[in-house]
């Protein structure tokens, strides 16, 4: 008889770690607690309200490439523009699950309330999950647990003094919806990373003014790269990631600040790229030299419909906060002794599995953030977790796994001085990879298949590579993997020019070729293991 | 007594020239149709209809710099970020007003129904100007006229097959106020230049799909320059100014292609840079590859709610269309023997003053357009106007001004392949500065004040620097040119960060002491007069 796994949520980790337990001849129960898949990705158009839970904004766009935000087995359509709307994340998330049949698998309006044990954990490794369903109780045991309720549903906001006597709008950046109730208002957002800077601009637009306060700053990453490509797909080149990280950071410095005066714009920080937060929204940029949005340090306190800085200059007349302070994890249906929500103390090996557990019965996925796209991620992390349950992937043993725990909570609060719980997808998939054996060797590659092996380590670590080898690996994978540059530019060349201005041919082969010996002068050092 | 000078029209021309005239010791009398001062800067939250004029749109920002934008000798508040929003313009404008004393002379809804010679004009060049007020007609004889009606009055469409059977909403963007009347709707924007790239951009947001035709491409010009100054300020330093056109090309070009594929997005044009037109709005290119707007071809046809493009293709569930497609001279109350408005055949020396009249009388103040900011031109349109009403400045015979006309218009005709009436700011006020005699030589300079001269080489050509000689010359003039960069930075610095961060010191100077001999080599070559 098949082995029944329970999947918490029917997001994208709930549709990914199905998949994967379909893969690998196991029978996924997915218990939704909505009537839709696709999770955060479902605008509906509703108001913000305290009980809404967290859902995309009108206006949204990934800000990861498509190339690398697809399944690894699934690309997206050749005609969609590089950088994706709400709309078709969603639309591909539907696609995805009807390829791959999940929707039987999915039961909607099933919310989980428990996770606990079953009486025979002990021997079995079981667990038993209570679900709330139209107002009634259900218990049934499974084999297996894998929990894929997201990372957005807690809003993190820090306390203020004075915060609960402002007379204004608060929201959390995941309550923002439209910029509908902030049309010709004052609005101060505050924070430094993804969700401030997206909101920020898209207030900033129709609103009176938009102030975006700051402790720390960040760096902005623009969406147009070098060479006018996505900027993910340059900077996740294998190449790239291969080089090390300070030689990474003068190069991608020198991009990043190359037009860009941060200290004139107030959004200076004192940490160093990698070591500080990011917004991915270089329209932030302009609407500051716009004076749309005019940066502010860090907030000493609030008072009736105003705010005081650290630097002692004030607002008296701000009609709405946005704080776009960040999440915090939140898993209420299980014991914090089992999976506990305080990042500073958890004990989650890879952020899939739980540490002292007995059996290798339980995983979490999603249950962290992405520095870059999520999908890959989430589908990693789906597939480590059901080769584990299979018995196929072992894990070390406990001094080790928490000594790893450790080192990465320790290496992440030395680098960015606080804790926290997120990854660098390029690097995390190629880690979960190589634990489930889908990693390819390059050099290998080279001596059997030398045209791939040029191409993945001049191209961007896209997720198709994860299915050139090893288990399950996709027999469309390599030309997924050779067609990942140009697909870029297939969706947006809505009208055709022949060229008939004179482009400087010679010059242009010049740099190719100069740019083809530093690329074999980098693959070398690459495949001799110089780094 | 004084010369008296009818001002037609309230707005930045009208200011302008009711300014120049009382310098001048000349009395104006500004008569404006409307209840405001500041023209289409008024933007008033009123949703477009046929009838209302050209007003600015809720989210506009100028597309030049402040300190390129001022009056010669009013220059923006320092704390004011570099670009502008339309409030920021109109409240200068007021400020303007009140410090020079304007108001007294503006008569408000006078709305001028007529200007015709007078019956002495023969003798005496006057003017006889019909006014209707409150619905009562007058008529008064003036010395001279000066004509500020602006040049968007009047919308240019062309004529398509079928656009009379078009169902949905249509509009020009003159009429586009907000982008209320096309959220979650699929809009067409037609057009390759400023007014298409900025709607285009406000409608995407919150559209269904936004569709951008151009039959021909266009260059997208960015807010932020190089080092991150804002565009015009590096594009019109002195010295890039005074490179051959080729070079400026050269330099320019690769600047806006490093990290733009134009074909890729379907933007390329054929004609080379500085022949073509110009998009300055760089979030076109993110929303392109956002998805969010999708480029494509010409027009060939327009049916119920749908379009045929040149290349065949074509889009059936349109609902709205916004022509971007320029603007036509409308001058209604002033017959066509005197100034016409067809711009293929009307004689205007140097779009100021018609070339065929017998007196020096009559003037244009803003019957053009600007490739750069309106209002330092439209200044010295109104002291080079005041100055010749005053006989201080004598224009050539009327064979060299028939001459230069054909010439200018011959040259416009060959650079973009049909008629055009604008100007680039930069030369077009160095010109008239020259007539008037405010034009300060550099090579003067170097000795009398050598570190004003290196200063006015290195910056851009603001409109201080006609205030530095000449008629009318500021004594604030000198310090506006020296504080011309710094002024760009010191309003968005809103968070003051002590950097901890270790800068590269030695390179940095090294790359400074470059700089400054590449500059000292120019600055040679400028003195010396090799270009």
């Amino acid at each position: 008889m098949e082995k029944r796994v329970a999947v918490i949520g029917a997001g994208v980790g709930g549709l990914a770690a199905s998949k994967a337990c379909l893969e690998e001849g196991l029978l996924p129960f997915v218990y939704e607690k909505g009537d839709k898949i696709g999770g955060l990705w479902n605008y509906d158009g509703t108001e913000w309200t305290d009980s809404t839970g967290p859902h995309v904004y009108k206006s949204l766009v990934t800000n990861t490439s498509k190339e690398l935000t697809a399944f690894s087995d699934f690309p997206f359509p050749e005609d969609w523009a590089p950088y994706l709307t709400h709309q078709q994340v969603l639309q591909y998330l539907h696609m995805y699950a009807d390829h791959f049949n999940l929707r039987k698998h999915i039961q909607f309006h099933h919310e989980v309330t428990q996770i606990e044990k079953a009486w025979d954990y002990d021997v079995t490794g079981k667990w038993l999950v209570h679900v709330e369903s139209d107002g009634l109780q259900k218990e049934e045991t499974f084999d297996y647990v894998i929990i894929c309720t997201g990372f957005f549903s807690k809003a993190a906001i820090p306390s203020y003094p004075g915060l609960e006597n402002f007379g204004g709008i608060v929201i959390h950046s995941n309550q923002y919806r439209t910029h509908d109730k902030f049309v010709d208002k004052n609005v101060l957002v505050v924070g430094n990373s993804f969700s401030a800077g997206d909101v920020a601009v898209d207030v900033s637009t129709y609103s009176k003014q938009v102030y975006l306060s700051m402790r720390d700053g960040c760096f902005v990453f623009p969406k147009r790269g070098a060479g006018g490509w996505p900027i993910d797909v340059v900077t996740n080149t294998r190449w790239r990631l291969s080089l090390p990280e300070w030689l990474n950071r003068m190069i991608f410095q020198r991009f990043l600040e190359k037009d860009v005066n941060y200290e004139a714009l107030g959004l200076k920080t004192k940490r160093k790229l990698f070591h500080s937060k990011v917004i991915a929204n270089d329209f932030i940029l302009n609407q500051i030299i716009h004076g749309k949005v005019k940066t502010r340090p860090g907030i000493k306190m609030f008072f009736d419909h105003g705010v005081e800085f650290e630097d002692g200059t004030r607002l008296e007349d701000v009609d709405a906060i946005v704080f776009g302070t960040g999440y915090a994890l939140t898993t209420p249906f299980i014991s914090d002794d089992i999976l506990s929500d305080d990042i500073e103390t958890r004990e989650v090996y890879k952020y899939i599995l739980p540490a002292r557990l007995k059996h290798n019965t339980l995983a979490c996925v999603g249950l962290l953030a992405f520095h870059g796209s999520a999908i890959p991620g989430l589908e990693l992390q789906s597939r480590w977790a059901t080769r584990l349950f299979r018995g196929d992937l072992v894990p070390p043993r406990l001094p080790e796994i928490l000594g790893s725990i450790e080192a990465q909570r320790q290496a992440m609060y030395d680098r960015f001085g606080k804790h926290g719980i997120w990854v660098t997808t390029a690097y995390y998939c190629d880690d979960l990879a190589a634990d489930i054996g889908c990693l390819p060797s390059l050099l290998s590659l080279a001596f059997s298949d030398p045209v791939l092996a040029l191409h993945m380590l001049l191209s961007p670590a896209v997720p198709p590579t994860y299915r050139l080898v090893g288990p399950k690996s996709w027999n469309g994978a390599r030309e997924a993997v050779m067609k990942c540059w140009e697909k870029n530019i297939s969706g947006t060349r809505g009208r055709v020019v022949e060229s008939s201005r004179k482009e400087s041919g010679t010059y242009l082969k010049l740099v190719i070729l100069a740019f083809v010996l530093l690329l074999s002068a980098l693959a070398m050092t690459y495949f001799f293991g110089i780094r």
